[in-house]
């Protein structure tokens, strides 16, 4: 059984993510690009400039570890096979005579797939990221964690630049404030597969891969079907904030209620204040009073 | 005839820049800034700030370029004869008694063969590019048009992320959608110069790169004094755009042609959208519905 | 006695940062943090926002140096022990119950100790920069001149594009114009340093070291306790200025003498006109007409 289990893991982590999982990927990526206003005329306007964004959004997280290592952000343009498979994949989506692709994309069953297989791609590129840190700085957990979560989840960052160097977005404070679930997730995955890299983590790489695949296409896959987008790790970080910054509230809490008792005016205000802390989710917003 | 065809154009191959081209290159920069408003003023109050932007302006294809390969941005600072000599020309712009320089580049001819000159240095600097990323990645032909483009042309990206910083330029989506006549020429030039570097080209560096200059040299002259500025490559831009991406145009022509057919109401607004979609050129306006 | 102040200038210099001046940069650096309007409540909702942005203030300037020569910007990350003892300091700063640090940081005899040590540690980072850029480039001494500037005083620069990405912070043309006095002090030592390094100056390094230390040390306690900023520098930034860009003033200043001799109505306006270029200072207003 446990043979078998072996050869099950060993055969999934030797798969290779081209072609199939990368056509998902960029097809995901490009749809997600398409999907933004004004996208379409600009793919017709400037067509170097639409394909100039959607290269950065396939490939986005993989320019961001090269930033961070001090390596050629163009490195991704010697991959000449994989920027034809994401050229083709943007000229297709962008220019398809009656548009049929994102009208085939429309269909939910097509979305999940797709969805899915991308998820498995991200995988791939946390343990690249994570391994490839460690050639540069052997046993640096910490820059191992930054460059698997940069190339795992760090397109978004790069796109993000470009988009406020076009003038098309204005960062708000509160953005910064907010991870995005698949942050998060990279977030842990990268944690986890650096600590299974330096041996702190009694398991081997490809039955990790394999379990943190399966986590992650069923946790994706589930947000779609259910349109929920933060039920599973709200617990988790609920718990976390509390072991780590919580107590500082605690202490705060019980000051407040001695205030409370010794000022007992009754007003609505207080009362509703104390309400306010006890709950002591980290996801207040940031107008709080404390 | 051949021989003294050869002899001419590697004699003009081996000219060196420095120092009357890049005097001129230097010049032109300069001048472009020392033209936006405020900046005269910023040179009286803060030398060093004026300085930096000048040697931005001087220098910001090199440090682009280098940014892309990941090598140190700083490297042309230890050029010290070209810093010194640009340093030299900013002084002397900005500082010179009854603004001189100023008066005496207000002349056309001087402007003329100032530009001239700068679009010698332009060709040099592409070929510079294609060589350098050549040695990086080799035969990685999408780099090497990549940094001849940036090298060639790329400045005006170093000053504008500046200015960003500055709070003097807020980028309008539109900006983005259109690149410059240069850029469009250096771009053209770094294809040919990777083609010919790749041996794809039967023509020798030599050749190419007195043929480009005389094409770069007439064209800024010509549109220059006749003050036109996209003469030369619409037609060309538009029969490329016609062939990659204008059947879909012709396809949804046809189709519009069909529905207005069928539903001859004969309003005037379907008459016009026929007749706009019509025109086929690349330089619709972004906000044009299909 | 000589040979008493070699040896006093000789164990300074051999000082070791680390722990205690260090934790005095960390702690100016993360209360600079603090004092910025809604830092508490970004700690509460997103620790690892704050604790990123506590990160980028103490080792800003390392960061932006290693951008400068293309070093992995994560180098920093991969020195536990002082990315350990940064993110204790900031999680006593912002989750110490009863806000205890703040209150003792409000005293002025702490905040005197704790800037006069994270000024020790300015000088021990110039002196890093420029040897670091030597042993890149032997003689660069711009590149020496500007990485001791950068990893001096560049953390401002780093904190302050994030703060632009964040959309906190929009850039005025006037904030660059003037160099804050940290950044001109550190200009100074850099050149200073840079000098010594390439043998242009008769002394040795750690006298230098020494010297200038106690400089800025002296400039800081003299500034934080009478409350002036510009005292010292300014009758030098104008001695130099008058040398370098002055004499174009006092041409166009005989010229407008001359021109208000000859049409003399004695207006008010040009009387005020001539006063005003007769200042010279260069700490004029960025609208002053010329």
């Amino acid at each position: 059984m446990e043979y078998l289990w072996d050869e099950m893991t060993l055969t999934f982590a030797r798969t290779s993510m081209f072609p199939f999982f990368d056509i998902a990927h960029y097809l995901v990526s490009v749809m997600a690009l398409k999907q933004r206003p004004g996208a379409a005329a600009v793919a017709w306007n400037n067509p170097l400039s639409s394909w100039l964004s959607a290269m950065l959004h396939c490939f986005g997280g993989g320019i961001l570890s090269c930033i961070m290592l001090a390596e050629p952000p163009l490195k991704f343009l010697t991959n000449h096979t994989n920027i034809l498979l994401a050229s083709s994949i943007w000229y297709i989506v962008f220019f398809c005579p009656r548009d049929l692709v994102s009208q085939g994309y429309s269909y939910l069953p097509i979305q999940l797939l797709a969805a899915g297989m991308k998820e498995v791609t991200r995988t791939w590129k946390i343990v690249g990221g994570v391994t490839h840190a460690n050639s540069y700085y052997r046993n640096g957990w910490i820059v191992m964690i930054a460059v698997g979560w940069a190339r795992g989840a760090g397109g978004v960052i790069v796109t993000s630049c470009v988009e406020l160097l076009k003038g098309d977005w204005k960062p708000e404070g509160d953005e910064w404030l907010k991870l995005s679930f698949p942050s998060k997730v990279t977030l842990l995955g990268s944690i986890i597969f650096t600590l299974q890299h330096t041996n702190h983590l009694a398991m081997s790489k490809h039955d990790l891969m394999f379990l943190y695949t399966i986590f992650l296409v069923t946790i994706k896959l589930t947000m779609m079907i259910t349109k929920d987008t933060t039920v599973t790790l709200a617990p988790f970080e609920d718990t976390l904030n509390r072991m780590l910054f919580g107590w500082q509230q605690q202490f705060s809490l019980s000051e407040k209620k001695l205030e409370s008792k010794l000022s007992s005016n009754g007003t609505a205000s207080s009362g509703s204040k104390v309400t306010t802390e006890d709950s002591g989710s980290s996801e207040r917003h940031a107008k709080k009073e404390d």
